[in-house]
């Protein structure tokens, strides 16, 4: 395979660009092809079955343009859909679910861990696998939190209504027994000043990003796959439905304006 | 056409029940085909070339089902789609936006009035447009709310949050100086206790279900259409997602359980 061709992203929409973020940052001498799938958005709120498919037209269109790599930068796809996935493409398949928990074991000293993620996500119950998995005896609970993708969206990033809707969700559980706050959904990061309007500084809060680049970076090396030649680098944007450049989101993210081209997955 | 066939209403999700729910009160008789389109939902926040495609999909998943009627309980696909989905039938098509219109040009008596829809409603300006065509001089502006479908759909009718987001909204405008406020969203008249928290009782809230089931009433007893038979009298609910039928929007509309059958209609 061309070390050359680009890494696979794809999330429902834009939260995935976060972890986008996080990769190009590690891996400054790749070529990335990033797809939001925002004509579908949400996934969070959908069932298996639709996310299934959802997920497979994502991930067909990347392999259709060459990727050396798929990464699914969406917690709910990871959850529901990354076996279906993975069977379907002859290269490596790395989701956020697994890097979240790295990072929450990292960070946590009591062994309690709340991940708080959509209703699809918590529903899937693949957060609490994970965590078994890794065998730690962790005492992990999950909260649903369906507004705080809208939230984000809105951009009301750091945003007295946002805090407010976060100590809502806090409130079903004893929050202040959990050591570490793992973002379970790839937007959440983007609401980070709002939590800290309300989670002590003494509880951890962690995402998947920066674990996720790291798998990424080493399955690379292991495979020789790392893009040598940097005289092709470049990032591409694709999604199903208009994204303006102008979005909270994308002005949060990049310093430069950000142009999607427009794709249709129905009709792929 | 037999008069017998049912009325066809569809909606992006569930919003849309607010509407059939006026409907069937005002036409007691008369079958009712639902479809919701939950896989694909909101369409609020969506283009308009992507909101006809979907659109238009479910129109005909309703014509395959012989209806003798369209009924659009969508203000978004109403906005952006109603002239190329009333080009697809024989039948009449009916949307919520003319009889929303209606409702606030019978309530207000300052010629000042509020319209609060979704982004893409308000991006369309059919509004404007709708109460320009009616030529009354009428004072309008228009907010979009797009935290407002995600709040009513975590069932947060009458709350504290719902009010603060409500008051926000509000708050882009001098709202006093208006003396009605025109929900331009089928989710919104769920929330109308967390508007009351914080609207004057001065300030007239309408929307445009009570008109719009007026309108169709009106059309089948102009073409003969009126159901005679009630032997077959039924309620037929189709979505293209699970949807459960404890949610807080079906058991705040309905007295008794709701079963929706599965539809793909990218595959119809």
């Amino acid at each position: 395979m061309d070390p050359a061709l680009p890494i696979g992203v794809f999330d429902s929409g834009i939260g995935g660009l976060t972890v986008l973020k996080d990769l190009a940052a590690r891996l400054p001498n790749e070529n990335f092809i990033y797809l939001g799938d925002v004509a579908r958005l949400p996934y969070g709120t959908k069932s298996a079955h639709v996310v299934i498919r959802y997920a497979q037209t994502c991930v067909q269109f990347l392999v259709n343009r060459r990727v050396k790599y798929v990464v699914i930068a969406c917690n709910t796809a990871t959850a529901m859909a990354i076996s279906e996935v993975s069977h379907m493409v002859s290269v490596a398949v790395t989701g956020v679910i697994e890097p979240g928990v790295k990072a929450a074991l990292s960070a946590t000293k009591n062994g309690r861990v709340l991940v708080l993620a959509t209703q699809s996500t918590v529903k899937s119950e693949a957060y609490l696998r994970e965590f078994e998995r890794h065998g730690y005896g962790t005492h992990v609970e999950q909260i649903a939190c369906p507004l705080l993708v809208p939230l984000a969206e809105e951009g009301w990033f750091n945003h007295e209504t946002t805090a407010h809707v976060i100590q809502s969700y806090l409130s079903k559980v004893q929050y202040k027994e959990f050591d570490t706050v793992l973002l379970g959904c790839t937007h959440y990061p983007l609401l980070e000043e709002s939590f800290r309007r309300v989670l002590p500084q003494s509880i951890a809060l962690v995402h998947g990003g920066p674990h996720l680049a790291q798998t990424v970076a080493q399955k690379l090396t292991e495979e020789r796959l790392q893009n040598s030649s940097d005289s092709h680098f470049s990032h591409r944007f694709f999604s199903t439905d208009t994204i303006s450049s102008s979005l909270p989101i994308i002005r949060a993210l990049f310093d430069h304006p950000v142009d999607f081209e427009l794709v249709d997955l129905e009709r792929q």
